[in-house]
């Protein structure tokens, strides 16, 4: 069943001060945000994804020609004038390496709002699952689990503001498209996101190869309630701090045990085994 | 329980022609291999693993005065003499994004042998499982998907000789490790392997979103015998040829249909699937 994506704030950054209605609260600065501002999307599918996401604060689109024709109705409809550039001499200011297709956008960040309005439980979907990345800071990991996340169903994926990959155009390339649609949010302090999530009835699983019980083990004692899953970087794992946020601490079980997961594959069984409730 | 490494076949193209034993065959020349000859492993984590591991024909050390610090044990294991390197002009022939940590090494890729060796099950063994990329260039999602078959306790991981991603560098290095230790199987055919592969039993369940039954489902019907389970590079997915080769198509249970899995997440869900048996 094809779900209508959720609809993120959208960021009035641009806005000038004056023009924010009086007693709102304004927006938290960018620095605090964890990100550097605006931030350069690339790629075909990233951009289109992000020119008809209506949530997207657009600033900036460079294309070329055939960039230009491959994204004619995207482009359309973002109501944006697009700037045709040489293939040769491409003007975004993008890393060498990045794979652009001739198609560059300057966009705002996402601001899915806060884990309370995301993630609590509801009528409709009482039994709601949320992935904590703690620390976790390569782009491609993060962006293949924000795919997972959106495959099975997950509320959102909750990160530290810092010490995290930040949104941007190597995480929306890995993440093809769900970073336009499943909720990605930056939190202060990961340990207090936690404490907010236990308190709406969220049973937390945190993930580790020397857990003293399996993941489905785990997952079997939450049936019928919301769950969090928390994943630590590889090498250092989980804080200690996180570890014991944790209600306990479960494995994936493995045949041969010196061997371990990417980070993005481990979150990919444990979404999978928390959604096949 | 922590199991020892499966012994790879030394490669022994170094060997003058005139000492191979009369009427055994030499080994295939480099480029039918679909690899290109030594290739440079680099980062303190792949370069240890090559040097510790005995299949390995090793050719070239090059190490910071930092890095031979840091692998003393495993430079001393492999009997290599290291060339010792200035940090600030390291002459491996690396591409600059490599994270080489002050180490690279050169070695022939490992041979593992050919698939009835590795794949065949045997009473230790009865219902081994064997995961085929077909035409999954990624060096990231091969790696990702070592790792996995390897935790998950997968007989080989099987590709195409060409349009996969090669033993590299940057496969190695997201391998972790497990690139030697995990058999990676490189075949003429794809289509063919799969033949081999029925021949010895092997159910050949083809992942694909469109698929009339679910994993789980599909992996139910083959309990007690051995299962070789196929995924296709994003975007094109399985060739016509390969689908028609398998026994039956599958796809991975999802709460959204227009979202995708990464590659090597789908590989990880599939191999976890298949273990739990």
């Amino acid at each position: 069943m094809v779900q209508p994506p959720k609809a993120p704030r959208r960021h009035d950054r641009a806005a000038p001060r004056a023009a924010r209605p009086a007693g709102r609260a304004a927006f938290a600065p960018r620095a605090a945000q964890g990100d550097g501002g605006p931030v350069w999307l690339f790629g075909i599918h990233a951009v289109r994804d992000a020119l008809t996401n209506p949530a997207r604060v657009r600033r900036r689109l460079i294309v070329t020609a055939n960039a230009a024709e491959r994204l004619a109705d995207a482009i359309a409809t973002s109501g944006l004038t697009p700037e045709i550039a040489d293939p040769r001499r491409f003007p975004a200011p993008l890393d060498p390496a990045s794979v652009h297709q001739g198609a560059a956008l300057e966009a705002e960040p996402l601001d899915w709002g806060a884990v309370r309005d995301i993630c609590a439980p509801h009528r409709a979907d009482p039994a709601p699952v949320v992935l904590l990345l703690d620390r976790v800071t390569d782009p491609h990991n993060v962006g293949a689990a924000l795919r997972s996340a959106e495959v099975f169903g997950a509320r959102a994926v909750i990160a530290p503001r810092r010490h995290a990959a930040p949104e941007s155009g190597a995480l929306a390339k890995a993440a093809s498209g769900a970073l336009e649609r499943q909720p990605y949010l930056r939190v202060a302090n990961l340990a207090r996101a936690m404490d907010e999530l236990r308190a709406m009835g969220y049973a937390l699983i945190g993930l580790d190869g020397e857990g003293a019980q399996t993941l489905p083990e785990a997952v079997a004692t939450t049936r019928g309630g919301p769950v969090a899953l928390i994943l630590g970087a590889e090498g250092p794992g989980l804080r200690a701090l996180t570890r014991e946020s944790c209600d306990m601490v479960a494995r994936i079980p493995a045949a041969r045990d010196f061997a371990s997961l990417n980070v993005s594959n481990a979150a990919a069984v444990a979404l999978y085994l928390a959604a096949a409730r």
